[in-house]
């Protein structure tokens, strides 16, 4: 069962920048910020309510990311969806016929468990199972 | 003030097939169907939470979300987050230079007052301002 969406992932060119937006301009809270070497991004967390705006922006040309701003420019790039067992619902989903990237979770943004489903199964929507971390929202 | 992910909204080419994908596989609940001709739509909601999907299909070849799959094909469309009093977000955001498609709400999906602000202010990323009907969430 998807509970909320835990974020929308929007792909940027500069942080700080996009930081000035969501922050300053759209008063939203910025309550995280970190360097996720694995998916090559540097990311901020800003809080909507109790769900989030993730920004990411890529660590180098060789990032998923990188080529996702050279083809596509800045925008919206995945939605995250919140769960709270991130195994059932893998397991779930993929008896339905999804087609999964990650078919166990790993490490994600502020010490969550995330896995992304492949887009070909989701009508080229970038889609991400999130379990945060205990204590997180 | 935003006070949550009100949706996402999805381009879609078959709102049939997408609705299996979402209702079906992802288990989330069709609350809502309508037609848009303001916007040029056949939209429909699913409930994620308090969140919601919002899976837009277009009514014919001159709409804009007709152009978007021309040039993008189907996927993430826009973002918007609920607000509680939409002249005033408005307000404050076109003091803070953010640049409105619509200076004065208009009528959204199910009853909704809705106003879009321009991509080119907010790094490309089409994003909604939505005060729900009364009554709904």
């Amino acid at each position: 069962m998807f509970t909320r969406i835990d974020h929308i992932g929007i792909a940027v060119e500069n942080l700080d920048e996009s930081i000035a937006l969501y922050d300053r301009d759209f008063d939203l809270k910025l309550v995280h910020r970190e360097t996720v070497e694995e998916q090559g991004v540097e990311a901020v967390l800003l809080d909507v309510g109790e769900n989030h705006v993730e920004l990411i922006a890529p660590l180098g040309p060789d990032t998923g990311v990188a080529k996702f701003l050279a083809k596509n420019g800045p925008g919206l790039h995945h939605v995250a969806y919140q769960v709270e067992d991130i195994e059932a619902e893998i397991a779930r989903l993929t008896a339905a016929g999804i087609r999964m990237i990650d078919k166990e979770p790993r490490t994600g943004i502020r010490g969550s468990r995330v896995a992304f489903m492949h887009p070909k199964s989701t009508a080229s929507v970038l889609t991400e199972l999130t379990e945060p971390a205990k204590g997180a929202h």
